[in-house]
């Protein structure tokens, strides 16, 4: 990694992720949006409603990464720990915080604002809070750590709503040849043109579509000119190997998933 | 967690998950499965293609875990690192295993069994193969280290042949009700419960049906009696809120993805 790459690390909390019950939606969506703002997700966790092994993860990753994203856990039921954890992890205080009390006022119809839903403007002392356009219970921001809902709609809402706090390098930028070639047959000349661009991250994923085998090739830089000299030489090394590329998808338009 | 608890962890290899190219589904399918066999998923981790940083996790989770599973990083191409980074993790050798090689050779047609192909019969000395029954190229194990595909079909059908190798504890059993109840007014009943039931895990994970807000709460227990305690004390608080759950699920019917 060079200096200038900027990095992120997810934290995702919930015994509901490890028990099988609910499948995560959240890294695919913010590994997708990070990468995009030239901000690098390099380390995701997942961890079970426990104060020891949240404390322990946010404080980990904290230090370790530019940013750290939290998700789940910050609902008014008793197993939604995640705001103590992070007031835990800083050592603040956690009181009602009186913007979020306000938004929580403002979202629910009078009355409807009782005890429990009040816990949900909780925050570690001097949070600044991520607006929830979906159910109004805000996520909130501490030094670079950004915690955030859960339930994938409400994490991707407040996530653009904080996208401008954001400060992120080169983007990383991808070039990707989908080929009729086994992997075995492309590796020897990929693990070349790995060696000629030592710089330039190279992936291969094999693929079976309608039956037939193939194999995406991934090349990832944030310098577009190094990118572009290794995708003509990844077109090269598929043309020797008489074949061409049934879909090419040059830097600017989005990988898809897979 | 009691002593009886047999514990789990996933590292879940590869850039194509943290780039945001792939949505890992072996998290969940493994989630599920384990919690059926008895075997609590306590970690699970993402980490680059980086040797580094999969050495570390290996050994950090393969120490703190009855039982490790990796997906990911198996195939022939130069970015597919895994097994040699598991036998640094373990300071084994790694080597052509011949019954890797003879599985190699009795799934590919005569003379398709390439130099790179052929690099998937390497293993660190001494593992015990995970038979492919999809694509051949087996997965591996090593002591309590447990290494498949990254390709959930693969990662499957691999875990469905290497479950006869585990020891489980008691299976956690769940105990679910889906109630048209906003969180917030459950929430102070629940945690009473809680409190009267400690050592049950309980969760409560709001959801809109065709705009219709409730939530679902979930029981957990190893323990039948208990779960059916605090399953009609549940019963009885959402009796006393006025409302009966839409659905039931008790222990014994799987838990649906949400």
């Amino acid at each position: 990694m060079s200096e200038s790459v900027v990095s992120a690390a997810l934290l995702i909390i919930g015994n509901e992720i490890l028990s099988g019950r609910t499948q995560d939606a959240n890294l695919h969506f913010l590994a997708g949006r990070l990468n995009a703002l030239g901000i690098r997700l390099l380390d995701a966790r997942v961890v079970p409603d426990s104060e020891a092994r949240i404390v322990e993860a946010v404080n980990e990753l904290r230090a370790a990464y530019d940013y750290l994203f939290t998700t789940g856990g910050i609902g008014p039921t008793h197993d939604d720990i995640t705001a103590d954890c992070i007031a835990k992890a800083f050592g603040l205080p956690i009181a009602e915080n009186p913007e979020a009390r306000a938004l929580l006022e403002s979202y629910y119809p009078t009355g409807a604002l009782n005890e429990r839903r009040l816990r949900m403007a909780r925050t570690p002392k001097g949070a600044r809070l991520i607006e929830n356009p979906i159910s109004g219970a805000p996520g909130f921001q501490v030094e670079n750590v950004f915690v955030l809902a859960g339930i994938p709609a409400v994490a991707q809402a407040m996530f653009e709503g904080l996208v401008d706090r954001l400060v992120g390098g080169r983007p990383l930028l991808s070039h990707a040849f989908d080929v009729y070639l086994p992997e075995s047959v492309l590796a020897p000349g990929f693990e070349a043109l790995q060696a000629r661009f030592p710089d330039i991250e190279m992936g291969s994923y094999p693929f079976n579509r309608g039956g037939r085998f193939g194999s995406s090739l991934v090349l990832r830089s944030t310098d577009s000119d190094q990118l572009a000299q290794a995708a003509q030489g990844l077109r090269n090394l598929i043309a020797e190997l008489g074949e061409e590329a049934v879909r090419e998808r040059p830097p600017g338009e989005p990988e898809p998933n897979s």
